[in-house]
């Protein structure tokens, strides 16, 4: 029998003070920050949170999770108050809950959902999360070039140089753009994404918009699986990550 | 003749690191920081900028305007080019022109348009410049609320207990109820503003939304005078001055 539970947090955060999710030696993360609360709320108990996805530096979360297992016997309500008080004005528990046995945040989430959102006038308010697009969008356009990815393909083409091995193939489950505040956004949802897929997909987008045909271009830079026939990386503090979905069906 | 021009500035910036636009020994404010980076832009010539609203603490601005008198004889384009060099991240210049002579830019401002955002929920983003509302919102009886506030009144009940004096009667040429990206914001432009007005008809329209007739009761507390009948001062953070319009007519 096992003697530790396994706890489910549900997380947001504005990740513009933070070097990313990731746990680093003398840097503030969004991991660490947790992990430090964690010990400070359960007399010093020591754990380590995996999250759903590794978010950048500067990139923000509305749902990202956290699982991380705990020996104490405080109810699960109790913890996350306690936590909470630990944690820095930036990162929030949304939600906490006890999880099912074996539940890992990143291995059990079967999908995720980003949006990536694109300031059509400089803001300075809206800045702290957008991306002032440098260039005019063609909502229909971008549209178009958005059909082109649903569904499952080899994301080589988007995937950063030289990171780590991960499956190329992603199943697409949304990708489409709609109206914000600001402007525009794109929002995706897949099983898994690749490293920097979003914003190279949300680069490529702005490039592809201006060809006669954006699907047609945007299909080709998918097969090519090139990444040098992709556009750049936008910036990431117009990334989000809104939400993780797991076997409970629970929406993305 | 006079030696010295006049310039007039867009400002917008985001409050939250400020303790408000008025220079403050020792405190970082808005004014200050300009002031600072135009000495710093301008070979140490010393100037006061007078600002068309002054912004409380965590207040932000998308239109806030200020003049300022420069012997420098650069080109505005110029001037403007420097100062925004010199100005931290949070404060930008949105636009910079020359300004007839006697302009100020709080004399000469002709209104004021700001707006109030209320969070439906809780928000890690949007909570920077939005405030999460205890209570839930009813739009039609915001609305009702809103009828009451145009045209002359004196906004007495509505002023800061204890702020210095100001003409209490104020002239509302809109006051109305929209939706935004998290939930509803107060829209209102006056000719001028007394101290906390608009936290105040925000903390009050909270307060009548549930009254039989919350057109009637917002009346009741304006035609009162009476501070005690008005309700609370919500927080800074949802207030942004959106605009301000002088005689030439740009729109508010």
């Amino acid at each position: 029998m096992s003697d530790a539970r396994t706890i489910r947090l549900t997380l947001a955060y504005d990740g513009t003070q933070f070097h990313g999710w990731q746990r680093q030696p003398g840097l503030r993360t969004v991991q660490g920050e947790l992990e430090r609360a964690i010990r400070a709320a359960l007399g010093g108990e020591e754990t380590t949170v995996h999250g759903a996805g590794r978010t950048d530096a500067g990139v923000h979360a509305r749902g990202q999770v956290g699982s991380f297992p705990v020996r104490s016997t405080i109810p699960v309500r109790g913890i996350a108050a306690r936590v909470a008080r630990e944690l820095p004005a930036d990162v929030r528990i949304v939600e906490a809950r006890e999880a099912p046995e074996g539940f890992h945040a990143r291995h059990s989430a079967r999908a995720r959902r980003y949006a990536y959102r694109l300031l059509e006038c400089d803001d300075v308010l809206f800045g702290r999360f957008a991306w002032h697009a440098p260039t005019p969008l063609s909502p229909d356009a971008l549209a178009r070039a958005a059909a082109a990815l649903g569904g499952e393909h080899d994301f080589s083409a988007f995937e950063a140089a030289g990171s780590s091995p991960a499956r190329p193939v992603c199943r697409v489950t949304r990708a489409a753009w709609t109206r914000w505040e600001g402007g525009w956004q794109f929002d995706v949802e897949a099983d898994h994404f690749l490293y920097h897929m979003v914003r190279n997909l949300v680069g490529t987008s702005l490039r592809v918009q201006r060809a006669t045909d954006p699907e047609v271009a945007m299909r080709a830079v998918l097969d090519s699986r090139d990444r040098a026939r992709a556009g750049g990386t936008v910036p990431p503090q117009g990334l989000c990550l809104e939400a993780v979905q797991y076997e409970d069906g629970e929406p993305a």
